[in-house]
C-alpha cells in the first residue's frame, strides 16, 4: 500500500529530514537519495531542473525510503499534475500568496470532489503500486509557500485552507519581500525581524493545525530550526553541498603544497 | 592561440590539481571547472558517463581556465579520437600493459605523419579556435595508465615511447593487479609495497623524462603525493565530493537534533 | 497540400481508430504508428511526456499516414501553440468547463482573425509543407475534453463555440466528476448513469454538429462506442497493451512451466 | 561584475545585431555564438526547443561575448523565472497586449520591491558570477512584443510601462493581426499599411524612452531598420540560414552538372 | 549484501524467466520489469539502446526484483566493464566463437588476479551496496552467445572456459550461421537440423556444469526449451509485444466494426 | 520493398549528391533532408554526434527520400551493425589500408554466408519493411575510405574486395597522410599531387568495377569530381553551411550600417 514516509516520521513525533535537488541528474538524484534524508525535494522552480529531468530522477530514486517530492515552478494545474502523475509524493508551491491561492494550489493536488485532479497516474501506478488511486489524496503532501509580505498580511486565512498540509518558508524571498534590499540575499537569517517573521508563519501554522517547513543553508540552522518547532527542514542542496567540499578540498591541497588558495587563477564559487 | 593550462603550469614549475567528473551532468562540469582547478577530468571508463554526455560537458565548461581532459573507456581508436574531436585537451587511457599499446595509444591522438589521428576537429575548432590542427600535437596530452603487474613489468619500454606525455595511476586497480585481494580496494595506499611500486613507477616516468600523475581520494593524500614529486594530482571526484558532504552534514543535523545517525532507517552511503 | 487524415476518414463516413501514446519514446510512437491507426495521440497532460519528447515523437511518426495529434497539460496557450508549431496536426485538451474556455481553445489553435495563433510553424513547415499557413485553420482539429459536472452543466453552450471541432470524453475524470467515488475508477464504464450521460455528451455533440470522441480500454468498448455513434475511438494506450501483453505472456509461461503466476515473487502490473 | 552586451552596445550608441536559434541544439548555439552577433536569442516560443535545452545552450555560449536572451512561450511567470535563473539576460515575451500584461512582465523580470521575480539564480550565478543578485535588475532586459491590433491600440500606455526596456516587433503576427489574411505571412514586410505601423511602433517606443526591436529575415531589410532607427536588429535565425545555404549549394551542384534543380525529387524547403 | 536473484532461482531448481529491452526507454524498462521476471535483459547488441539509456534504464529498475543483465555489442572490454560498472547483474556476449574469445570475455567480467576487469563500480556501488566490490564476481553472470558454425565446431572448448557461467543461443543467428539462407530467419525454430543442434549446445553445456538459455519469440516455445533443460528462457521482448498486442487490438477493433483489417490504409507492423 | 535511393541513382547513370551531418539534432536532419539531396550521411567518426543521436537522427529522416547513411568512428563490429540495425541505408568506414581491414568491413556489413552480421534489425525492420533480411545484402551500401599512403599502397587489392561497393575519399587525411604537414588541412585540394592521387584512386575503383566517392567542401568541387567521374560526391556539411551563411549575412549587415565587419568584437568562425 502507498504510504508517504513523510507522514510515518510526522506520526512518530520527528522533524522530517529534507535533501534538496538543484542538479538535473538521476544520478545525483541517486547519490542523495542514498544518504537517508527522510525525503527529497526535487526543485523545478529555481533548479536547473525541467520536467522531463525530475521524472527520471523520480525513477532514479525509486528504490528509496525517502518521501520523493517536488517543487513546482509555479501555481500552475498542468505542471503540478503532471509531476504528482510522475510519482511525486508531495507537492512545495511557490508564492501563495492570498486564501484563493492556497485553495487553488489543494485543488490541483486532490481528486474529486475534494479538489479538481485529473485522474491519470500514469507511471505513478507502477512506482507506488495498484491502490495508488484510493490513498493518493491522504499520502500526497501538499505545502504553501509563503515568502511575501502579502502572503505574511492573509496567512491567517492561508492556513486555514482546507486540505493543506503546510507551510513552506523560502527565507531568501521571504526577506526580500518583507525588507526589500535591506540585507543580503540567502538562507539562515540571523536579523531579528526576519527571525520573527519565520517564527511568526511556524507558530500560525501550528495553530491552524497544519505543519511547517524552513529552507536551511546549512545543519545548524536546521537544527535551531527544529528546536523552534518546525516539522521539515531542508538541509544545503546538491549544489551547495558539491560546490562547498570541492571548493574546500582544493583549497586545503593548496594550502597544503603552500600555494595560494588561487593559484589555480581563479576563486572556488559556490551556490546560493 | 591554442594553449593546454596544464604544460603552461608544468612550465611554472608547479603540480597540477585536478578535478575528476564521474556524474554525466553538464551542470555538475560547470559547478566542478568553477571551483579553481587547474585541470578537469571526465571520466567515460568507470564514470557514469558516455561519449555525448562527455560533449555536453566539454561544452559547459568552455569558460574555465582549466584545461579539459578526458580517461575513455580503453585503448580504442574511435573513442580517443571522437573525444579529441569534441575538444578534449588530453587523453587519460586505462590499461596501458605493453609498449606497443603505449605507441598505439600516442599514434590515435598525434596526426600524422606522428601518428594516425584523422583529422577533423569539428567542434575542437570552435573551442579551441582556427588554429588548433597547427597546435593540437604541441598542446594536446597523452598519459598511459600503469595499473597493472604486466604494466610495471614492462615499464621502461612504456615510459620510453616517443610522444607519451606522462603515465597515470590508479591505484585501487594497480592495488589489484600487484597484490590481488590481500588489501581493501580503493586509493590512498598505506601499504609499504603498494607505495614502494608508486614511486617507483613515479621516479621511473621521471627518469625517462616524462610526467606522471596520480588517483587520489584525498586532499592530504594528493599533498603527500607532490610532495613524493607527481606532476598532476587528481583530488578525490564530484560522486565522493557529493556523497561525503551531504552524508555528513545530514549526520550533524541528526546528531544535533538528538537522534541517531540512521534516523531515517539508512546509512549515508558514499562513492569508492 | 497538408491535409489532415482524420477529416478525410470522415468524409467517407468512418470513425475513426486513435492510438494513444503515454511514454517518452520515439521509437515506441515509431512501433505504435506502424500499426495502422487512423490517428495517434501523445498524451502530454497524463502520459510520461514532456513537450521535448513530443517533438522528437512527431519526427519519428513523420512518415505515418496516421494524423497525429497531441493532449496538453491544460489550456495553456504556449503549450498548445508550441506542440502545433513542432507538427501535431490536432488538440486535445482537457477540462473544459465553459463556453468561455472553450472559446479560448479554439482561439490558441486558430490564426486571427479567427483566433490568436501566433505565426511561426518552424518544424510544421517542414513536416506538412510550404503551405501550411493557408491550409492550417482548416485542417488542424480542436477537441475539448467534457469530463466534470460543470461541463456536463455546460454543455450545450460549449458544443456551440465556433471552430471547435468536437468534444472529446475521458470517463475516469468524468464519473469521478459526476459520481465522486461511488465507482472504481477507469475506463470502459458500465454503470448506467455514467454510460447515460456518455451518450448524452455525444447527443449532444451531434446536435451542435460537432464530433464526438471516447476514450476507452479496449477494442470492444471501443467498437460498442462507434455503435453509439462517435466519431473517434481510441483503444488503449502504449503502456496498457505493453503491460498486458507482457503480463499475460509471462502468466501463459508459468502456467505452463508448472508455476504459480507469482513465482518470480511479484504480480504482473498494468497501466490504469 | 555581470555586465550585459546589449546595454554596452547601446552605451556606444550603436544598433545591436542579434542572431535567433530556433533548433534544440548546444552545438548549433555555439556556432552561431561564435559568429560575432551582439546578442543571440534562444526561442522558446515558435522555436523547437524546450526549456531544457534551451538551458545545454546557455552552458554551450558561457564563452561568448555576446548577450544571450530568450524568447519564452507566453507570458507565464514560472518560464520566465526559470530561463533567468538558467542564465539568461534577457527576456523578449510575445503578445503583450494591454499595459497590465506589460506591467505582469516586468514584474516577472525584477526582483523585489520593483517586482516579483523569486531569487534563486542557481545557474545564473555559476555563469554571471557572484555579485549576480546585485546586478541582475539593471542588466537584464526586457522586451514586449508588439504584434496584435489590440496592442498597438494600446502601444502609448504600454511603452510607459516602468520597468520594461523596449518593444520588440514580430512582422509575421503584426501583419496577421492588423491586416489578417490579406497579405502573404512572413518577415521583411514592404506593404506600406505595414511598414507604417512598424514604424508607428518604433517611433512611439523612442518618445517614450525605451528601445525597439524588429525581427527580420535578411541582412537587408535589418540594415534598412537600422536606418529607421531601430535599437536591435534580429538577422535571420539559425533554420533559414542553414537551410537557404544547403538548398543553394544543392542547386548550385545541380546546375553544374546539368541536372534540373529537383533532379533528386524534391525542391529544397526552407524555414518561415 | 549484493546477491543476483538469478542464482537463487537456480539454486531453488527452476529455470529463469527472463524479459528483453529493445527500446531505449527508462519508463518501459519500469513496465517490464513489473511483470514479474525473474530476468529482465537490456539489448545494447541489436535493440535501439546506447550505453547512456541503458544507464537510466537501469535506473529506473533499481526497484525491482528482477536480475538486470545486458547484452553488448560485441566482444569489447571497454563497453562490458562500463556497463558492470553501471549495475548489470550480468552479461551476455555475441559471437563468441571460439575459447580464446571465451576467455577474453571471462576475463573483462571478472576482477583480478582471475580477470583484468578494471575497479570502479561507480554507480553499482549505490544500486548494489558498499560490499559490491567484495562479492561482485560470485554473484555476477557471464553468458556467451553460441550463434555461428565456427562456434559449434569450438563447443566443447567454449563450455570449458574456467569462470564462464553459461552459453545463450540465438536462434536466429545460429540457423543463419548453419544453414545459410535455407530457412526463413527468426526464433521458434522447429527445423528438426536447427532444433537438433540447440539440443546440442545445451547437452553441451550442461556436460561441462554450466548453464544454458535461449531467446524464444513466445511462452509456449518458452516452455518447451525449459522442458529441454534450458536454465533460462528469454519470452519475447518490449517491441514484439507491443507491436503484437496493439496491432492485435487495432485488428479486432476493425473487424468488429465491419472494416477490413487495413483499412486504414497500411497493414499491422511487428518486430522481428 | 526496401530499395536504395543510391542504387536507382547509379542506375539512372547519375551521380549522387550527398548531403553531410555533423550536429546531432534531428531537426537538422530534417532540414537538411528536405533539401533534395539524394543521400545523406551522419558522420558519427568526426562529427559531434554519438550512436543514440544518430538513430533519433535516422527516425527524423524517415519519410526522407534519400539514402541514409552513416560514416561510422572506425572499422569496430559493434558500431557497424549497431547503425544498420537502427536503419542505416550504407556505411563510410574510415582508414581502411589493408585488403584484411576492407574484407572485415564487408563481413560486418554482410549477413552470413557471406559475412558475419548478425541478426536482428530491430528498428529497420519499421524503416524498411517486413522483408528488410531479404534485401538488406543487395540494397545496403559499403564504402571504404581510402586516406593513408599505406591504403594508397594497398589500393589494388582493397578495391579488388568482394561485396565492397566503393572507395570513399577524405581529402583531408588523404593529404596528411600522403605528404604530411606539407600542405594546409581541408578539403578541394589543388595540389597536383594531391588531385593525382585522388583521380588514381578513383579511376583504380572503376577499373575493379566499384563506385568512387569524394567528400568536398564546396559545390564547384564537387560538380568538378563528377566531371573526373566519381559516383557520389559530398557537398558541405551542416556546420560549415550554417557557419558560412550565418557569418556572411551578418559581415553584409555590418558593412551595410558602415560598421567593421568585426564590430561585435569577434570575426566569424566556421567548420574546417
Amino acid at each position: 500500500m502507498f504510504r508517504n514516509p513523510v507522514r510515518e516520521k510526522w506520526a512518530a513525533g520527528q522533524a522530517v529530514a529534507n535533501g534538496w535537488l538543484s542538479i538535473a541528474s538521476p544520478f545525483v538524484a541517486e547519490i542523495m537519495a542514498a544518504q537517508g534524508y527522510d525525503s527529497v525535494t526535487i526543485d523545478l522552480q529555481h533548479g536547473f531542473v525541467g520536467l522531463e529531468a525530475a521524472g527520471a530522477m523520480l525513477q532514479a530514486m525509486r528504490a528509496s525510503d525517502a518521501a520523493l517530492m517536488a517543487r513546482v515552478p509555479w501555481l500552475d494545474p498542468g505542471d503540478i499534475m503532471k509531476v504528482l502523475d510522475a510519482g511525486a509524493h508531495g507537492i512545495i508551491c511557490p508564492m501563495i500568496n492570498t486564501p484563493e491561492e492556497a485553495a487553488r494550489l489543494v485543488s490541483y493536488v486532490r481528486y474529486p470532489p475534494v479538489g479538481v485532479r485529473s485522474f491519470g497516474p500514469t507511471r505513478a501506478l507502477f512506482a507506488a503500486g495498484a491502490d495508488y488511486g484510493q490513498h493518493a489524496d491522504r499520502e500526497i503532501l501538499c505545502f504553501a509557500m509563503i515568502e511575501t509580505g502579502e502572503a505574511v498580511n492573509n496567512l491567517e486565512a492561508i492556513v486555514a485552507t482546507p486540505g493543506l498540509d503546510g507551510v513552506y518558508i523560502g527565507p531568501a524571498d521571504l526577506t526580500l519581500g518583507l525588507t526589500g534590499r535591506k540585507y543580503r540575499t540567502g538562507f539562515d537569517r540571523e536579523e531579528p525581524e526576519v527571525v520573527d517573521a519565520i517564527r511568526h508563519i511556524l507558530d500560525t501554522a501550528h495553530s491552524a493545525g497544519i505543519r511547517a517547513g524552513l529552507h536551511n543553508g546549512s545543519a545548524a540552522y536546521a537544527s535551531k530550526a527544529v528546536g523552534w518547532g518546525f516539522d521539515l527542514v531542508t538541509i544545503s542542496n546538491d549544489v551547495r553541498l558539491l560546490a562547498g567540499a570541492a571548493g574546500e578540498s582544493l583549497a586545503a591541497f593548496r594550502r597544503s603544497v603552500g600555494e595560494g588558495e588561487t593559484a589555480g587563477g581563479k576563486q572556488a564559487q559556490g551556490g546560493y
